[in-house]
């Protein structure tokens, strides 16, 4: 049987999703806590392999329950794997919940859409709660230039000028199908985007530019010359990671969604 | 001269406010760092002293600055004061404003009131987000029973069921100004509490009272029962540190003001 898991999790203890020999993954914890309950190997496929300090709200991870575990006559009790995998993984992983899903059904591959939100403090002084989840940026922004820049993402675009090119034939044609800045609370802005499928770094680079832009970079106020640029140098700086957040992933014709619709505990 | 400063901090990693010798408070990281900055000793008074791992939105402190550090030609630059002791205290611990202020005002005695939000998470599973700053109480809870029962704390009483008496002829009388609970976002919910001042875990000692009554336990059910027995045994748990915060401290002929009035970043 197939098992999919929907995950939040504060990224800032650990070195991204993907595991890594000797380093501390969110994947790595997870597997290893999936693994003590159902007592065999697992292989874990995730929506969106997050990068180390990156968080989720939305996380979508499948992985097959090894034959000797399902056992002859019991399925796996999915109200109880998700109790114990809680229990397990303590407060920076948490397991929202626990389905059985079809066979043909991948995490990553069944995919149609990801939503991220990236949040910046635009605050004078820093804030002592927020310190984990926002990047702050105590200069003057120029929003309207940030929000123009940011409606010229969307679209099917080669995003070159966003991302490193990981083989040298691989595409980095997306669709975006949203990105848009929304004020948040307690001084709060976020940059909220949904698209088929993300290079690495694309939001970070994103939110980097607009940034740079809010903050009158010239270069990067027009961010359609620097798509077009298809150039790693025609971007701005890249946005740390710690204000990022995948927020939720859509599968088959689920439309796309932007964060701000669907309130700050969904994905 | 005398200085106020407004201070917020996560107080997860904190034993408390109060030095104490071989643990890291808040008070003592303040101290050093204020001392290395103004070159000579400080004494500081807070307006409350908070419990290890409670957090603060709107601490105020005072202390004044010695002559030395004063100097013949200059007064302390305020500004610079806050951006000094912003880069040296790190993430946990920050300080919102800094002021100049009458050598008669005093953090603690000057105050007229106090306000505090404890945010209880009501939640099937926890949350990585807000494991730090909420009690997750997966529970179902009675809120008409909680609201009524807080609504019996509102008044000038002896709180001597919620609070362990110091010494023998100290008095527990408190003026509470409001005392309401509060529905927030994301599933939580927050016990706002405005009092003249608070004796030792009072506040922590209504939020464990009022949630065991909200589970159904009967002899927490009548708050004005448990106040007017003026014993430790008639009230219920204490709720956990973490979920509390010093919201706002009041001074002068200020009206008292509850916390969601004032909005999440203000105190």
């Amino acid at each position: 049987m197939r098992v999919r898991l929907d995950i939040s999790y504060d990224g800032t203890d650990f070195r991204g999703f993907a595991e890594n020999a000797g380093v501390v993954t969110v994947g790595g914890e997870l597997r290893a806590a999936i693994e003590r309950v159902l007592g065999g190997p697992v292989a874990l496929t995730c929506a969106g392999r997050t990068d180390a300090g990156v968080h989720a709200r939305g996380q979508v991870v499948t992985f097959d329950v090894p034959d000797r575990a399902v056992g002859a006559e019991a399925r796996v009790d999915v109200h109880r794997l998700r109790r114990s995998l809680n229990s397990m993984l303590g407060p920076s992983i948490v397991v929202r919940s626990v389905a059985e899903v079809a066979d043909d059904f991948d995490a990553r591959f069944s995919a149609t859409w990801r939503s991220y939100r990236y949040t910046v403090l635009r605050a004078e002084v820093p804030d002592p709660f927020l310190g984990r989840t926002t990047w702050w940026v105590p200069d003057p922004l120029d929003l309207d230039v940030m929000q123009s820049g940011a409606a010229a993402l969307v679209g099917e675009h080669d995003f070159a000028s966003f991302c490193r090119r990981p083989t040298p034939d691989a595409s980095l044609v997306r669709r975006v199908f949203h990105a848009q800045w929304v004020p948040g609370a307690d001084e709060q802005l976020h940059f909220e985007v949904v698209a088929s499928s993300f290079c690495h770094q694309m939001v970070r680079s994103f939110v980097g530019t607009l940034v740079d832009a809010g903050r009158g970079r010239e270069r990067c106020a027009d961010m359609a010359a620097v798509l077009a640029a298809r150039d790693r140098a025609a971007a701005g700086n890249i946005a740390p990671p710690h204000g990022l957040c995948l927020w939720e992933v859509g599968y088959g014709d689920a439309d796309p969604v932007a964060p701000s619709v669907r309130g700050s505990r969904s994905g």
